[in-house]
């Protein structure tokens, strides 16, 4: 990058707030999702929406990317560096603003970290309800950019369903104001949603107003354990018949279950097919009656083992097994692909099942855990990076997972959105005339293709035949790698 | 319009689904909104996709409006055709083609009756929300095109809460599909949630996929009655300070009590300042608890008599003073003006304080209800067209309650939509570059801007200066009103 550039970043953002040593670049230079990096120019860190308006004029005018960056926990490349790019690093807006008890809002900055603010508003009764797996790290401002998900989606949904307003600054840097704390506001499109979930590529959120719930009363936790998914996947499917939403309905394969066991010594059957944790939250009176009809239902479905968490900390340890899930799987291999293939719920005993032929088909490890509630499945290939006839074989599985997932009115990414990783995916699963809609409202809002860009997808005619391989994806940067 | 058009839209949809008759278009000239009308070149009844498809296709090649179209129940002027228009009239597509027990969905056609879908998921012990004033004759398309809310929407939320996918036709005639049966999908853009309230102006339904949930156990319906409305608004106030989130929180002012007497002779005490109707549901114990707090809390405010229905019938009973409200009042004069003007929560007792400052200021009868619970009002003036002198107060009473909802952070609309009735206020909402992003939305997907042009903003360079009048807008189209 021009040191012309690099010198009126910091005159917007003052000098010690552009970092451009080669220490620096590396730290910023990959995220959660392995595989994929890429060293940035420069990393710019701005105090007011109003430097953000300038940083973005100026890549306007000079044509550089900006990518927005909060905790960098994102799984599918989301806030890695393409070449001729500079990190916009938000991590440092912190400020919890305002907690509206009357309206039940919270006016947060983009930076705060997402379990910080489950405290914070817990201390006034209220409930926050999204708690991506990256909770106690990730951002709100990512988690809305993301619009992630979490353990409570079943019942409570994902973080689009908890944000009312955005202040953001466009690609072509004016800042906006959309939504507030109006319960109904129907005035003009609504762009709010569109932002939500745009991974970056649309604007930055400088403010964030959401939506707090009274917490709820009281709640109970619950494992089950079964001989296989099978069993299990018919407990899922009669508890949503008999009209129970539970807080979180999640499982775990035996292939995740031996490595949490291993990783947490909690205790765990390790020859049991499958586990499910079971939450369900309220009212007490509610509650006791949905343990027990959950209890009955487990048993019907030939659950071998059911336990009951006595008190909060027994609660916490058995959703430790869920929470360890990723961290224990991800010990048993130098490399951990974590996806996030989603189905119909009604159809997760079918995808699970799937997964595993698919699995045995290419003699991979997929350890197989998730949200068995909402049909957000983490299938997990436990692979090493170095070693390239292995990864061939995992870069086909999850090619045949997505094409099922698709096949059953699923989706390629429940909650860790498109980004780098699964950009060559999105076409399968949306028609040309669809993708054509997404890319003209990129072009409208970005005519310069600055933020973020070569994100999601490529502003590109579409290549007729065969897609890209991710594998081609990265050897396109090659010369830039770390 | 051309004849040869008319002969292409016949060869289209069939003779017998193009009506050209001046009774005809008489019929289509105007929906629920007060003054606004103008005739339709032509009203025609599409069967297939494809068949509105090819309609789009020749609209943009020929040069004509096509306005969508179900029950008409607007009230902004959403379907009112505007010159060189024809009406795309969906009310026929009534089929409900599935209800999966399973995923908790409804796959329907757009013309589908919104209480007539109320019914048939509640015989599977589903519930579906949304419950617009106008639910007994308004479509589901239609409620999806403006995003309708109702009286439960403090707890369950607004008709964008529960549309998971949408099979939508664009305005090129491009059919797509968005969405899905998945509870979590963050593949790309977020097109279904802009399409979502874009008053038909970005593309038209042909199937819709709605949430469900199970239905709640029980429920209890209160009213009370006070002295004023500032004794009705700290009950609010202290209702959700509680961390009570009633299904409904509806609230009338003494006009409109009065008049509701005057109608339907219910028993009500016609001196009262306001009526507070309340409805919590869920757990039968947590119901019994909630209702019993809630008694407290309007007794404590200085509630002047308070009723808990003791059956379904008498809740009913309770339910008719609030939803004959709007037919109550349009009885007093020959013209209702419905309106509303929505503000955060906590400013309602500062917003029905100034709107009765107002209308005293302009004298002029505003009657006052509407869902306080989520601070969505109902300003309805009485008055009557012919008095030209009356309707200019009536239009300048309006403009200063919308300029104050927008100084409270509240909006110009929290139901009703923009359509032709408030585009001069949508300016007055949002920034420059707000507008611009919206319009640039309309732009890059109608470039010919043939559906439902002219509705919620033009597709001019913003006027400086003074905002036109709605009198001045109804001019515009003079020799063209019926």
């Amino acid at each position: 990058m021009d040191v012309k550039i690099i010198r009126q970043l910091e005159e917007i953002v003052g000098r010690e707030n552009v970092l451009t040593s080669i220490e620096n670049r590396i730290a910023y230079s990959y995220d959660a999702t392995p595989t994929f990096a890429s060293l940035p120019d420069a990393i710019v860190i701005p105090q007011t929406p109003e430097q953000i308006s300038r940083i973005l004029k100026l890549a306007n005018e000079e044509n550089f990317i900006v990518v927005p960056r909060g905790s960098g926990t994102s799984l599918s490349g989301g806030v890695v560096p393409l070449p001729n790019s500079i990190v916009l690093l938000m991590n440092r807006w912190r400020k919890i603003l305002e907690i509206d008890r009357e309206n039940l809002t919270a006016l947060v900055e983009p930076g705060v970290i997402t379990a910080h603010l489950h405290q914070e508003v817990e201390k006034y009764g209220l409930f926050y309800p999204p708690d991506p797996g990256s909770m106690t790290i990730s951002t709100i401002g990512g988690n809305v950019a993301e619009n992630a998900g979490g353990l409570r989606g079943l019942k409570y949904g994902v973080t689009k369903n908890y944000v009312l307003g955005l202040e953001v600054v466009l690609p072509t840097g004016e800042i906006i104001n959309v939504g507030g704390k109006n319960v109904k506001d129907v005035a003009g499109y609504n762009l709010k949603d569109v932002l939500i979930g745009s991974e970056g590529t649309l604007g930055i959120f400088t403010k964030i107003l959401l939506k707090l719930i009274p917490k709820p009363q009281s709640y109970k936790t619950m494992i089950a354990f079964f001989n296989s998914l099978s069993d299990a996947g018919k407990t899922v499917a009669d508890i949503i018949a008999s009209h129970i939403m539970p807080a979180t309905l999640e499982f775990l394969d035996n292939t995740t279950i031996k490595c949490v066991e291993d990783y947490a010594h909690l205790g765990l059957p390790v020859n049991a097919g499958a586990l499910l944790l079971i939450e369900v939250d309220g009212h007490p009176a509610q509650v006791e009656e949905e343990a027990e009809k959950i209890e009955k239902i487990c048993i019907k479905n030939g659950a071998t083992d059911y336990k009951i968490a006595k008190s909060e900390s027994e609660a916490l340890n058995l959703k430790t097994a869920r929470r360890a899930a990723f961290a224990a799987l991800a010990r048993v291999k130098p490399t951990t692909i974590l996806e996030d293939a989603t189905v119909p719920r009604s159809f997760i005993p079918e995808m699970v099942e799937k997964i595993q032929q698919i699995a045995n088909k290419y003699q991979i490890i997929i350890g197989n855990f998730g949200h068995a509630g909402d049909g957000n499945l983490h299938p997990t290939a436990l692979t090493d990076e170095r070693d390239k006839e292995e990864m061939k074989r995992v870069e086909q599985a999850f090619e045949e997972i997505f094409d099922y997932a698709i096949k059953l009115g699923g989706t390629i990414t429940g909650e860790h959105g498109v980004g780098l990783a699964k950009k060559r995916f999105l076409e399968k699963q949306f028609s040309n005339a669809a993708i054509d809609f997404m890319k003209n409202i990129k072009r409208v809002l970005d005519p310069n293709n600055i933020l973020n860009a070569g994100k999601i997808f490529d502003l590109k005619p579409r290549c007729e035949g065969r897609l890209p391989t991710a594998r081609e994806e990265i050897e396109k940067y090659k010369g830039l790698w770390v």
